[in-house]
């Protein structure tokens, strides 16, 4: 039943959605590692071919993501560790320099839509140097180099007129930086990943993705800087979370044994019918809704802290 | 199928889901009539009796709803047409007096999360005068006597620890007023009435209800003086809509002729084995979820702003 | 005693001051009118000449100032009356062009430090068209056309190592408007103009002006376009109000009948002499301060909205 | 010259200024020691007797002073410190039971004027669990009892209407809590003293404290249970610094060799007439403003966390 397109930002959730179905993917290599006594999981999904990217929906590139289940939990020490790795996975994918990379952070989404506010709120803890450095020269902070680091929140094209595209590609522009690192929330397709995932990439945003659905990329082609993207699921699209559940239904009603006449009459239908039936069921103004958890604004507090510590530590560490 | 009790706030749909279903409700009483050259359309459910409340599942008392169909819109010389409106609505419900009614205006709900910020984003924008009247007298305000208004901002538990009852009866105590407004988010049935309706009631706030599910009332019985509150539904509970889906799907199977086999599978399933089979597949994290727009923001700022302007005029004029 | 450089703002300021000390200026015009019946004053000062420029210590150009004493007050008419006096002097100096113009509002200032959230929280208000009209085309809201107008919240430089300056340029190259006009916070140099004047001038920001002291220009040189800029005082530099004040101690001694010999004694010093005193006693760390009145939160939500109806008229009028 | 009355809210800085003018208090007791090798200071000031009371015009009890030069650097290690610290001298102040000891933290003053916001700021971070022991019971948390914690935002009078005191006295009558810590910006005397110094009293908050001035006290007296209150400097009246500034200059010329005849003049002028003189010069409307610094953003953000992680070690640590 692969034509729903369902919508999922994590390429995790892709990958599974096939795992299940049982269809193997060519070109896409994956790997498994925890960390921290197996309470974060880590995984490497590495689309390599433009094969695997047109089955996979995504980009060619790397998709890293770190799964920490007690990630709503307002554990401190277990924050921190998270933080530590999302360091380390970032250290990896930024260029390999010698000198100090400048590094750009973008905080995407809508500072007034609480799912959607985790890139600016991650930009409110970022240790910003670039204009220290600037003035008081690259030893300003005493011992050895430093990047320089900038950030903007561009806000989301009803508060400005403008396309996040515009806004950053204009900020390059005029303050060069060599690398772009993009924060933003993300949709996921089942409500047990959010607040729960982070994915790292080095593919950039891309269109369609976000809470807000960006309509334009920020990537290599259209900044002409390597981008890097991290993103948390916190909303799934309403769509996709009523026509996931009657699936489900249809699925259930063709083997329930309590319904077996019913089950007979399904097998009847295809692929093709079954979707239409759904579709005319689905409420044309579910598209413009998402679904979100009530405590969502605890999972914005902490998560977008645990997201600007690990930029500080990859920041801070990566000269070392 | 009325065992599926899907939430809603709003005694107009519930309402209205009786008339679906071509119930007669004794002891409620409705009555009908537009403003604005019909752009607003006002509607008095009251409820008679013990029965009425019983079948409505809401306490006795007047339930009246103002719907405006351009209430997301930015339209200034609207807005104000429904502030007058909804002044014009609360005069009935206040306590008649000839002196001035000291009120306590409470904004109820999670500041931090979108679309339950409606209450504490009303308050922010009130006339406060009862310090003014204390401090200079009762013509503190140069012409007519004023009502003393004042205002709490409860928060929710997760941020207090206490329930909003036990803030606002504590308040109560040591102020004194003489009447209570609530304003709260409420969670609808149907995505379609999401910032476009407002409830002004004379039932208050009862247990269940808002977008945080308040597990106290706030009402005559629970804080000795009237409460009066004031709605607007910002979201759909994720179950009720993925029930309310799953329902419409199973109808449509059974009346579709594209489905005929179908249709007579589902005629031998009775509503509970119906709802039997819903529940099943109802994932159990979707009670902690809510639906919303994703330009929540916006009808928070407006609808706020409309709401409040609605109380000011009502307290200013309250008097004349 | 001019070599004490307090710091102001307002062009009107400066002005007055030569007045006081009965200087007439070459090269500068003033003209006043009055609106509302008296309670609106408005005042030209034309700065025509490099002189006068010189002498004022601002460029040329022209600076409108309305002075409006009630605009701490909540009275919501009065309000919209100076909004449409300060949409009618926009008017004055926006580009005269017969199809619409492009504007990009910039909301300068730190969100975070109330008295200089002015920027920011007049764009929160303002009405954003740019991309609704690249959507829909120029006829997207039905009848005439309309101006595109987009809106940037640069934010300060602490908060994302750039300035101002360089943001505002990048967001000017990839979106081409025809004219910024740029919102500020500015400093006054006498408390009772806080939050009661507004000033709108087409030199744009100048060096060392705004509460936060912008160390570059917004204006035509730096940016290629014409800059409007939006100022209303806010706050007054914490070593001009106690050099002021030293100085009127000073000035009393002098002429005090009760200090007579005191006078004598300060008038054997001469203004070089008073000038080194008070900098010997001014606290080195005054520089870092600013001084606000304690209700800046209301004066900051008032005439932020105040300012954003101004624009909002402005530039639904402007084709007309 | 006693007789200006210049606001400190700090005990800390009433000592010191008798301390400067070799004034001996009788019935105020002083112990001073260091921490974290000398980076912090501790001061104790303890006022004994009624005499000692009259004279600092601060009620008798124990202020506890935590000086930390560096409490406006970003410094994550430095903070956690003096976290400690003021959990470890708040543990001190705490009512000693072997219970459980229920605590209502009060977060005072307003929270839209950042110099103001503190004890808003600091009751976001805080660990709240009265409603989670009521709801799971006494070992909810695990391991040990824990105690009880609850909180409150009463926001100020021009949004509420009502004192403080009036809010947190119902609060205290419906919820019963052992004990009130009340979180406060303060007025200091000295720009040295802002953000840099925490003061933890076991008398509450007093009659014209704080940034707001309350016009009534938060204490034994007046709440029926222990209040602790914990302020940090982040204003200073905008009347103290230049009166302050005046009396330096006045003091100066009196000694200044380069005046000689001044000084002599000066000599004529007995500390009433001095009095009258800066009376006369002080602006009124000076008493409605204070004095800030311009990052006071960053001292708010960084100080409310580091006061938050404080109470919640002090809670978490209180009965092991």
């Amino acid at each position: 039943m692969s034509r729903f397109q369902v919508r999922t930002d994590l390429a995790l959730e892709t990958r599974e959605k096939f795992e299940e179905d049982n269809v193997e993917i060519k070109g896409v290599r994956i790997e498994e590692e925890s960390a921290e006594e197996g309470e974060i999981k880590i995984t490497n999904v590495v689309i390599e071919t433009e094969n695997g990217a047109k089955i996979m929906g995504k980009p060619k590139g790397t998709y890293i993501t770190l799964e920490a289940s007690n990630l709503n939990d307002q554990e401190e020490g277990y924050h921190r560790e998270v933080s530590k790795q999302l360091a380390r996975v970032l250290q990896k994918l930024l260029p390999k320099q010698e000198t100090p990379v400048s590094i750009l952070v973008a905080g995407l989404g809508n500072r007034e839509v609480t799912p959607d506010a985790l890139g600016p709120r991650v930009v409110d803890n970022l240790m910003i140097t670039r204009h220290i450095i600037r003035e008081f020269g690259k030893y300003a902070f005493g011992k050895q180099e430093i990047h320089p680091i900038s950030s903007i929140v561009p806000g989301v094209m009803a508060q400005t007129g403008m396309e996040s595209l515009e806004i950053i590609r204009g900020v390059i522009q005029e303050t060069k930086p060599d690398c772009v690192i993009a924060i933003d929330a993300l949709a996921a397709r089942s409500t047990k990943r959010l607040g729960r995932t982070i994915q790292v990439t080095d593919t950039g945003i891309n269109p369609g993705s976000g809470v807000g659905n960006h309509r334009h990329g920020l990537n290599r082609e259209s900044l002409g800087i390597p981008v890097i993207a991290i993103g948390i699921p916190t909303v799934v699209d309403a769509a996709t979370i009523v026509s996931d559940t009657m699936q489900t239904l249809i699925e259930a009603m063709s083997q329930s044994t309590h319904l077996k006449g019913l089950g007979s009459s399904l097998d009847s239908l295809n692929d093709s019918e079954k979707y239409d039936l759904i579709r005319e069921l689905l409420s044309p103004n579910l598209n413009t809704m998402f679904v979100t958890p009530k405590d969502i604004d605890d999972t914005i507090k902490h998560l977008s802290y645990t997201v600007s510590e690990g930029l500080n530590i990859a920041f801070g560490e990566a000269l070392s």
